[in-house]
C-alpha cells in the first residue's frame, strides 16, 4: 500500500450520523424509564446508531480479529514469557483454547487469526498468512520496522476490515498475540504524547520490579535513539512500534471506513486505536473499549481518545479477552432500545398515570 | 409459615463445598494463562463452584424473580412516581417490555412476576398471585405489617426458589418493583446497621433536593418510631420494610437451601439480600451482585455482604435490570473455565516452552 492510497482511505472517512444520534438519544427519552436510567447502555445504543445511520440495532454478526507478531525487543528482557508462546497461542486459538477465543466461542464471536509477523516459518491452515518478516528489529537499537513495512501491515488491518464488511459483520474486536507488544505499545504511546517512560510502563504478564526498572529503561531509550516523529503516526509506528500495532491501527481505519463498530481491548490495542485516532480523528466515534486494562499507559491513551472502558473485572489476559464479553453488554443495549416500551406504549403517560385496559385482566 | 418453619429451614442451609472450592481454584492456576489474570471471571467460576459442588458449571437455565408490592409511605411523599406504577409496570413486565424483561427475555432468561402486595384487586394471568394485602402500613405512622404477614411474605420467595429448583434453574436473579420501596430500604439497612437515614438515603428515582431532605426526615422517624430490634430481622422488615423486602429475604434464603446461585441487584434486592445473610450467615456463599447501585446505602449493603458488584454502567433503572447482563459475564467466567487448555493441554509447559507438533502446521 502506497501512503496516498492510505491517504484515500483515511480522506473516505466520515464521522457519526448526527440525524441518527439525535433521533436514537430522543428514542431513549421516550422509553419508559427515568431519564438516564439505563446509564452507559444508552450511551452505547446512541453512539451505535450514529454508526450505523439506524436507531434500533443488532449486533448478530461479531468477529475478533486477532493480529499476531513478534518483536525483537524481547532480546532486551523486557518480556517474562519467552517469544515462542506468540506462535503456540495463536495455534491454540484457532483451536478456541485460549481465554478470548474460548469466549468468542461460546458467545458465538467469529475470529480470525492474522499472521503479520510471527517469528517461524510455519504455515497454519487456521491462521491467515500476512507475514511481513520474522518479528520486527529490537528497537533498542534501530528502527522496529521501514515505512514501507509499517504501511504493509497497515493494509493487513486495512484488509480484515475490508472482510468483515464483505462477510456482513455487524461489530469487530481488535486483539492481539505478541510477546513483548507492551513494551512496543509504551513506546508508542510516549512518542505520540510525550508521556514519560515511568508514567507508560506496566508490569506486562507479571515483570519483577528489577525488570519492571529495566523495561522502563528499555523503553526511555528505544524513543530517545530513534527519535519518532510525534505527528508522524506512520513514522512512529515505523521507528518504536510492531506490525501487530501498524496492523491494528488499519484495521481501526478501515472498519470506520467501512462504519463498523470496533472494539478495543487491552493497553496494545487501545493504543493502536489512538494511533488510528491521530491518523484520522473520525475513527473516534466508531470506537469502544471493552476492558478496563491494568497496565498504567492505559489511563492516558483512553484519556487521550475520550473513551471510557465498559467493564472493570481485573482482567489482564489480552487477546481481546474483554471484546466477547463487553459484545454481550452492547447487545444488551440494542435489545433496550429495541425491546422497552415507550412511554405512550406502557400506558404511563408524562404525568406517570396508569392507564392499564381492564381486558388485561 | 411459622417462625419454627422458618427456623427448620435456615438450619438446613449450608455453606459454600469448600472441597469443589479448592479444586477449582487449582483448576484456574492450571489454565494456561498468567495467573489471576481472568480477574474476576476466576473468583465467579470459584465461587460458583462453592454452590454447585462442581469445578465445570454452565448456568444455561435462568430466572428473575420480580417481587411487587406497594408501600404506605408513598403518602409521605417520597417518591417521584405514583404508586399506581407498580401495578403498570408489573403488567409491562408480562409483556417483556421493561427494561429488565427486555433484557431478559432477549437474552433468554425466564421471569416470574409476583405480587405480594400491589395496591389493586385486579389479577393478571402472567402475574402469580401471593398478595399479602394491597400494600403494607405508612411506617412513618405505624408498623409495615404484623410477624405473620412477614412469615407469609418470606414463603412466598421461598416457594419461588423451591420452583426454580423443580424447574432446575442453575442461577436466579431477585429483582422488585414497588414505589417507594428505596425508603423502606433504606429504614431497613438503618434499622440493621445502625447507619444514619443521612448514609442509607438516596435519590431514588429522581428526588428534588428538598423532597430528599423531606424523604431523609420520613427515613429517621419511621426508624425512631417503629424501634425496629436489630438483632430480630423480622422484626425489622415487619416495623420498617415492606412485602417485597421480605419475599426476596424469603427467596434468598431458599435458593441458598436449594444451593442456587442468587444474583441481587439495585438498592432493594442488595437490602433484602443482607436481611436473608442476618438470617443465616451462610446465605452469603450463594450470593453475587449484578451492578452497582447510585444509592447512597448501597456501599454500606455491600460491604456488609463483603460481596463487589460485577458491573459498573451507571444504571439506576431497578427491577432487577442488572441481572440479565450480569448473568453473561457469570456464563462467560463458566466458558473460560470449560473452555481453556491447561499448560499441559496447550503445550505450554511451566517454563513457557512450546512443544507444538508438526502436523498441526
Amino acid at each position: 500500500m502506497t501512503e496516498s492510497e492510505l491517504k484515500r482511505i483515511i480522506s473516505s472517512i466520515r464521522g457519526a450520523d448526527g440525524a441518527a444520534i439525535d433521533a436514537a438519544r430522543k428514542r431513549q427519552t421516550e422509553l419508559a424509564k427515568p431519564p438516564g436510567s439505563l446509564g452507559r447502555l444508552e450511551e452505547l445504543s446512541i453512539r451505535l446508531a450514529g454508526i450505523t445511520g439506524k436507531v434500533k440495532n443488532s449486533l448478530e454478526k461479531r468477529r475478533i480479529l486477532v493480529f499476531c507478531a513478534d518483536n525483537g525487543v524481547v532480546r532486551e528482557g523486557v518480556a517474562v514469557t519467552p517469544q515462542s508462546v506468540t506462535l503456540s497461542q495463536a495455534v491454540n486459538m484457532t483451536k478456541h483454547r485460549t481465554g478470548m477465543s474460548a469466549l468468542a466461542d461460546f458467545f458465538g464471536d467469529g475470529t480470525e487469526i492474522i499472521d503479520v509477523g510471527i517469528n517461524s516459518d510455519l504455515r497454519h491452515p487456521g491462521i491467515i498468512d500476512r507475514k511481513i518478516s520474522r518479528g520486527t528489529n529490537d528497537i533498542y537499537i534501530e528502527p522496529a520496522m521501514t515505512r514501507d513495512e509499517c504501511l504493509t501491515a497497515l493494509e493487513a488491518g486495512i484488509e480484515a476490515a475490508d472482510r468483515a464488511k464483505t462477510d456482513g459483520i455487524e461489530a469487530v474486536g481488535v486483539g492481539e498475540m505478541g510477546i513483548g507488544n507492551t513494551t512496543t505499545s509504551a513506546a508508542v504511546l510516549s512518542a505520540l504524547t510525550s508521556a514519560t517512560a515511568e508514567a507508560v510502563t506496566g508490569l506486562g504478564s507479571g515483570l519483577s520490579q528489577e525488570a519492571f526498572e529495566h523495561k522502563k529503561e528499555v523503553i526511555a531509550r528505544a524513543v530517545a535513539l530513534n527519535r519518532p516523529d510525534a505527528g508522524d503516526v506512520i513514522d512512529v509506528l515505523s521507528k518504536v512500534g510492531g506490525f501487530d500495532l501498524a496492523a491494528m491501527a488499519g484495521a481501526y481505519l478501515g472498519l470506520a471506513a467501512n462504519r463498523i463498530p470496533a472494539v478495543a481491548d487491552g493497553f496494545i490495542s487501545v493504543v493502536a486505536a489512538l494511533c488510528a485516532v491521530r491518523l484520522c480523528p473520525a475513527v473516534s466515534d466508531f470506537l469502544f473499549i471493552a476492558h478496563a486494562s491494568k497496565e498504567n499507559g492505559s489511563r492516558i491513551a483512553e484519556a487521550e481518545l475520550g473513551i471510557a472502558p465498559i467493564l472493570h473485572l481485573g482482567m489482564r489476559l489480552g487477546e481481546g479477552s474483554g471484546c466477547p464479553l463487553a459484545f454481550q453488554i452492547m447487545r444488551g443495549a440494542c435489545a433496550a432500545m429495541n425491546g422497552m416500551a415507550t412511554f405512550g406504549e406502557a400506558s404511563i403517560d408524562d404525568g406517570y398515570l396508569a392507564n392499564i385496559p381492564e381486558k388485561e385482566f
